[in-house]
């Protein structure tokens, strides 16, 4: 089999940053007219060299090449189209535009696959906009809660529901819960995506292949409470500093998160938001509070528990020797999803192969690969080598990267999986 | 000679409260109604029980209780009538009403100073409204800057010049900066202050005795840059995390306060603002840029040179270990104030001989004394015991502190001072 020519990627590349740019960058609104442009672009393509395509009741996309045994359960390649606003060309659309290069390949060849291979055009990923996540692929599985129909857009404050009436979808169907694709039909869910991080550009290796997608735990709005006094004439002995508590926390988890790591454990442990009362804050005084946020993330259920432990040993340590108080506030988590040993092996023995360098890595960031995969779908991700992380107009995947996860994706879907 | 009855006092602080109100607490807004009313209230007590009254330029009242000898410089007991918005009665005032009380003792026990003692009560202190230090004092000695004149009231956006006219005062006089008070004419200057901070309470002790003012510096605009990344995406070596970096060197100036107090310097060292940015910032995102503040005060000028040497290292050290930057921006500062050893002596002398129990500390915040010492004059403070610091409608002295003040005034006024 040939290798990809990209020629049909290049064009998507193009036609997709032309007709949702917004300067800085692009912007493909979930269920709004962003995202529907790409959906008709992609679409218009699929046709084009021949794939049957259909949307399911929230708009889905499904576009199929054909294979041998039509019966048989199918490969599908997805990701999704909606970007955030002012984001990159290369998160979401990436992962449909490998696939339809993929088929594009087979088809260039002559080559018709064992087994259907759908790639799959997911709507509604960036919670920015709803702030509900995995709207589409959770739809089409039956798993999206009729509660989320109801929740407003952020920026229109019209609700998902009118929002999918306006695209002329069926919101109706999608709150009745049924799923709008059954997980038997899929023998393997398989998800391309550039990755986020710098650590495939730092070792110098094209492609990531995803072990699992961490779960989290985050409190989003923590405080650290003391007593605001003078700068001047409040004694160290007599301070209950805000400030000097809740950056010992830092410090303590910066170097449990070192600890952990030196034993093994998966983790990433930040403190992203940081900040002094600006209603009260000044130069000339001992500050009373800070407000802040932990995000823990990791591929191990156990690690994410004993981080949880420690940090209420910590914040209860630091209150003791600071006079301060912690009051951590809401709890919102997210379970680790495993991905298939089977297919990360697969890819690797495939990119063995072809003489193509990979890496095995967590994925730090949720994608809608953890939803198939919680449903029992057995599920993989690769990622591209990326500069500037994602969300950003700078994100910057360069297409011979680009091409090496489509060859891994023909070489998957030429050969079949079940 | 008697003991102060606080009569006087006690109607004073009522009527002060009863005029510039503002729920919650009490605002005397510099050279504006507030401080008008206030003038206006103490000047008619003084003249009722006989002093001699007048006022400067700048507004600057002096109310005389005339003295044996009328050729001899006079003793001073000074303080600001001016407080902050929603502050405290005992700000400022206090210093004014424990003058005009010990003048009240002498007269009442029908004793003749050996030399004149004059009760100052001084201009906008309070630098929230003007962003200019010390006002009054400063155009008194002449030493305000002519330029002052033309900052605007962070409330009214009208000049200080303009204030001034509006209050029936002559600003053309102060901004030929001639003195309107000359510094020989004092043979001291004696400002009673209610304490700040929690020590004198702490340590169960009525009045302190000021050993000096603290100088300082500041970096009020410093920040700690790195570069924002996904939370989930960034492992720790390869992150530039400014939260991180600054939390760092809060713990490091905390540890650094510590052990340069334990080998006797006098210091405090203070983060009070401490901001991941708003616009930019997220619970999922590794942080790429925090401000914050740094206050060091001190009354020795090698130890805040030290300090500010020790910062800079810290800095160097922490970008290289976090792979972030430091922009400390621009520094003001100011100069410690030696208050006069001899007339602490005799405070102290007089507070065992009338059984007052006293303790020696530093003044963290500036005061007008401080312009009053570095023009020359012996000068002294005395703190009175107090809660919840001040700046705030919480501000608690008790009258029976306030009046072991008063008694030392009147004990170092009977007796005269040369």
């Amino acid at each position: 089999m040939g290798a990809p020519d990209l020629v049909l990627a290049d064009r998507l590349f193009r036609d997709l940053a032309e007709a949702t740019g917004a300067e800085p960058g692009i912007t493909r609104d979930s269920y709004g007219a962003g995202e529907q442009a790409a959906h008709a672009i992609v679409r218009r393509e699929a046709e084009a060299f021949g794939l049957e395509t259909e949307a399911d009741a929230a708009g889905n996309l499904y576009m199929t090449l054909p294979g041998e045994d039509r019966g048989r359960p199918a490969v599908f390649i997805g990701s999704h189209l909606d970007s955030v606003p002012h984001g990159g060309n290369y998160d979401g659309a990436a992962g449909v535009v490998a696939g339809l290069e993929a088929a594009a390949t087979l088809r260039r060849c002559g080559r018709t696959p064992p087994q259907d291979v759908t790639v799959m055009a997911i709507r509604a990923e960036e919670s920015t906009w709803f702030p509900v996540s995995y709207v589409g692929s959770r739809a089409a599985l039956g798993r999206l809660p009729a509660e989320a129909l109801d929740v407003a857009r952020a920026d229109s404050g019209r609700s998902l529901e009118r929002h999918m009436a306006d695209c002329g979808l069926d919101p109706a169907a999608v709150r009745a819960g049924r799923p709008l694709l059954r997980a038997e039909r899929l023998a393997a869910f398989v998800e391309v995506h550039i990755e986020q991080g710098p650590r495939l550009i730092g070792d110098g290796v094209p492609i990531g292949l995803v072990t699992g997608i961490r779960g989290s735990f985050r409190y989003r709005k923590a405080r650290c409470l003391g007593r605001y006094g003078h700068s001047g004439a409040v004694p160290r002995g007599y301070r209950q500093d805000a400030v000097v508590g809740a950056a010992s926390l830092v410090c303590a988890l910066d170097a449990l998160w070192r600890d952990l790591e030196a034993e093994g454990h998966d983790l990433s442990l930040t403190v992203g938001q940081f900040a002094t009362d600006p209603r009260e804050h000044a130069f000339s005084k001992v500050a009373g509070e800070v407000g802040f946020a932990v995000d823990a993330r990791s591929l191990g259920k156990p690690t994410l528990a004993l981080v949880r432990d420690r940090l209420q040993e910590l914040c209860a340590e630091i209150s003791a020797q600071r006079d301060v108080r912690f009051e951590l506030g809401e709890l919102s988590d997210s379970e680790p999803a495993p991905l298939s040993a089977a297919l990360l092996e697969r890819f690797e023995s495939l990119a063995e192969d072809q003489g193509i360098r990979t890496l095995r890595m967590p994925s730090g960031a949720g994608h809608d690969a953890a939803v198939f995969a919680n449903a029992g779908v057995p599920s993989a991700m690769l990622f591209i080598r990326n500069a500037h992380g994602s969300h950003n107009p700078a994100e910057a995947m360069d297409l011979a990267d680009f091409g090496e996860a489509c060859r891994l994706l023909a070489g998957l879907i030429g050969d079949g999986w079940s």
